[in-house]
Parts: C-alpha cells; sequence; structure tokens
C-alpha cells in the first residue's frame, strides 16, 4: 500500500494507471474510519482494479463556531483499516497541498445546499462541492462512494457531478448501524454515555415514521410533528435542528407523502451534532 | 474530420483516444471563426496528436441585457476554417445539452472576477468557469488554447485550473491583429464604417502607453489619465468602460509601475463592446 501526499504525484500515477486500462475506485473520507467506511472501501475493492482512499479534514466544509480542531483524527489506526481493507493508495495530502496561498475558486451548487443541513450549516457544502471536485480531478477515478448517512452530500455530489459533466459514477451505499440503530459516524466519539444511550432515539424515530407512512399517513405536516415529539420523548438531552420529509431529489418539501421521499433529521446532542435519514417509495 | 454534439459520445472518444496514449489538444470557442481562433487552432494541430474545437455561444456568460441573441453565428463557415486548420473534432452541442433542465452548478472564482471585465459584466466570469470547467470534463484535453486578448478569462482559467487541479496545460497566445492593429474580435462584425474606423484607436492607445512607460513613466494614475484622453481624442464615438494598469497575476490595480504589468481597455463603440490590452514586463 502507497501512501501519496503530493498531488502532482497522485495525478501521474492514476494517469499511468488508467492508460494501462486500470479501473479506478475511489473513497473520500475525512479519517477517524470506521465500519461504515469499511463498507465503501469493501465495495470499492470488489468493483475496480485500484482502491483508492483520501483521508482529508478539509476545513472549506467546517463553519467558523464548528468542529474542524477537535474532529477526531487517528492516522495509525486508519492506515491499519486501509490495509485490512485492501486499499492500494492511501491519498493523504495536507491543507497547504489542497489549499495553497491564493486559493480562489469555489464550487456552488444552488437550490438543494439551503435546505436541511445546509440551512444551517452555511458554506458547508460548497466547501464540500470544492473538496470533492479537486479530489476527483487529483484521483481520476471511474467510480466514487458515499455513504447514505450523509443524504444530502449524496445528492449535492450527484447533482455536481452530472451539471459539471465529471466522467465518474457515483455509488451511494446504505447507512451502516450499530447494533441498537444508531448510525456510524466519527462524531458519535463526541458523545458521552448517557448521550450514546439516547442517541438510537434518532434511528427508532425514523423506523416509527416509516411504519406510520406504511399504515397509510400521508401529511408530512402531522408527521414530522409525531416525529419531533417522539423524538424529544426518548432523547431528552437532544436538541432537534430539523426533522423534514422532503422530496428525495429536489430536497424540497413535500406537500402529500409519495413518490420517493427522503426522511431526516440533525440533532445536536451534547457536543455532537447527529444526522440520520431513511429513504423511502411510497 | 468528425462533428459530435451529444456529451456521453465526446467523452467515450476521448476517453479512448487517452488510453490509446494520444495527446489531445483543445481549442474551446463561441465560433464565428476568425484569424484569432486561426492561430489557436495551428498551435493545436502542431502540438498534439489530436485536435479538437468545441463551438458553443454559452448562455450563461451573457448579462440579460447582453448581445446573446444577436452574437454572430456561421456554422457553415467555421466548419470550413475547422478543416483547413486539421481539425480532427469539432464539439458542437446545443443548449439544452449542456444546460439541461434542472441545471444548479456553478464554478466561481474570487477576487480576479470582480475587476476590469467583471465589473460591468457581473456573472460573467462565472458563465466563462463554468462552461470552460465543464468541456475540460467532457473533452479531457492534455493542452487548452485561449487568447490573450480576453487577458482576465485567461487569468481567470489558470486560476481555476490551479486550484481545481485540473489536469491540463493552459497554452495563451498572442492577440491577432489587423494590419491597423484592431484587435480580431467575433464582435468586430458589430461596427459600422465609421465605428472601426474610430476602432484601431484602442490599440494606439496602449502602444502610446507602452512607450511612455519605456521612457520611464512609473505612475499609473498619471499613465491611464493620459489614455484616456488620448483614446477619447482618437475615438470621439467610442465610450470608455475602463482603462487601468494591474498587476498581470492577481488583476489588482498597481501603485507603480513595476514587475509584470497588464495595461487594459473596454470601450462602447456603437453596438460592440471592444476590449483589448498590453502584457509588460517593466
Amino acid at each position: 500500500m502507497k501512501i501519496i501526499t503530493r498531488i502532482k504525484t497522485m495525478q501521474n500515477l492514476t494517469q499511468k494507471l488508467r492508460r494501462e486500462g486500470q479501473r479506478i475506485g475511489f473513497v473520500p473520507t475525512m479519517g477517524y474510519l470506521h465500519d461504515g467506511h469499511g463498507s465503501l472501501l469493501k465495495a470499492c475493492r470488489r468493483q475496480n482494479d485500484i482502491s483508492v482512499l483520501s483521508i482529508f479534514v478539509n476545513p472549506v466544509q467546517f463553519g467558523p463556531q464548528e468542529d474542524l480542531q477537535s474532529y477526531p483524527r487517528d492516522k495509525k489506526n486508519d492506515v491499519l483499516l486501509a490495509k485490512k481493507e485492501n486499499v492500494d493508495i492511501i491519498f493523504y495530502p495536507s491543507e497547504k497541498v489542497m489549499y495553497p496561498g491564493r486559493y480562489l475558486t469555489y464550487i456552488h451548487v444552488d437550490e438543494i445546499t439551503a435546505t436541511l443541513c445546509g440551512a444551517s450549516r452555511p458554506g458547508h457544502f460548497r466547501g464540500v462541492a470544492t473538496v470533492v471536485g479537486k479530489l476527483l480531478n487529483i484521483i481520476q477515478p471511474h467510480r466514487v462512494y458515499f455513504g447514505q448517512k450523509d443524504a444530502q452530500q449524496c445528492v449535492v455530489i450527484r447533482q455536481m457531478v452530472q451539471d459539471l459533466n465529471i466522467p465518474v459514477r457515483v455509488c451511494v451505499l446504505p447507512t451502516v448501524r450499530e447494533k441498537d440503530g444508531l448510525a456510524l459516524s466519527s462524531r458519535n466519539a463526541y458523545l458521552t454515555e448517557k448521550e450514546r444511550q439516547e442517541a438510537p432515539a434518532l434511528y427508532q424515530t425514523l423506523k416509527m415514521a416509516e411504519a406510520e407512512i406504511r399504515r397509510g399517513e400521508q401529511d408530512p405536516r402531522r408527521l414530522t410533528q409525531m416525529m419531533a415529539q417522539f423524538l424529544n420523548s426518548r432523547c431528552p438531552q437532544g436538541n432537534i435542528e430539523y426533522v423534514m420529509c422532503v422530496n428525495a431529489e429536489t430536497l424540497e418539501p413535500v406537500k402529500i407523502i409519495q413518490g420517493t421521499v427522503l426522511l431526516a433529521l440533525a440533532v445536536r446532542l451534547g457536543k455532537a451534532r447527529l444526522i440520520d435519514n431513511v429513504l423511502l417509495r411510497v
């Protein structure tokens, strides 16, 4: 396994691999890898000749009040996990390599970045789109892998790739969960023991809502009110940021629950901001 | 010579050519080709195995009050000229192919797009950066060619390519001029005979200023005032939009004329908006 830190080295290597006809798969991450990343890396390994992992805590996607400094990092363990998943190349650039002195260019995706997490994290998806755009130009993969847990991120990246005609296939894999339903996230590390006990309430709320929809509920307002109540009662330490029922493609709130809808929520629980979602075909 | 109108067809072809080890050169244009484009196509032909020309009048770089509808078009003559320059592939997409229904993604280059032409054409360079970003993803060239006449465009594209790590070499070729010094431009077609007689004043003003600098002038304010007076006297029908002396890389106004400076001007002359510039190492 190679660890590459320079952009030019990485680009020369992937261009060589492409000329040789090798299929390149790519998993972009911010490190502190867990089994959610593991699932992406397994698919990447299985579906491609070359498996590339990037680890980069992208400053541009953090707001000034957010957890850039405290975001968990563990290079040693990440490298071990990457080896276990038979990664061929880790791209591990520094901030200075990715954003040198006079950095001026950003990729904006309009409309779908203004809602859900984008509403409380202005600039976040600009940072995500920009760094993913850069990484796709550096790695030049045939396939790129994301987890459904970051549902809005997946929609934004798909839109960017389609709009900018980036020649890559975007693969989205199901959210990996703890046994009690909590979606895996590097930020779960922030939870105290007591907060951790309440955290499964996010997924329980989504499952409750799914059951309501299966029973015939079609009114998104009634449903999200019910979800908020349920969530507050099971997770009293949490502060709900949003509970929404939106069109899975446009991310606009639906007026009636039908077609493919995304049920999504975000909760501040202690130092962590947790998100979760389910995608439903009604 | 192939004419390709679909993105997928173009992408499949260039990916095949790249796998075969062919070097691809690319000249993006809005058509209505003149000898300025001809000079780019000649360099492209000489320096690469495959020469690709795109013709696309990009609506996103025109303001609502600008000349999108009246912008000159002549497909038949463009194809003839392309053949003459031994172009291998013309990429000739429709608006609908480039900007389908739900188009949401734009590339912004900050700071250097707010001055010079960007000041009076808000959104123009966002449109330019976006379409060039798209075209580079579609054509995947090794080299891309631009003319120095659009000096700010060249700086913006270089910055975008560097910032987003796009694996292409940006080649900028000298402005091609009529015998009387007027820079070639598709928009020269808008000039009446009388306006055309005054139009060489733009380049004469730049040459006068260059001579002043060579004689020792170091004060940009005095110089640009002199340029404006000179230009107004030789081109009385024109309305000056700007006359500036800026740092060639940052495009910021210089306080003293030294290093590499860009002398640039824009003039409205009848229905045409004309620009010209000279790059000077002082």
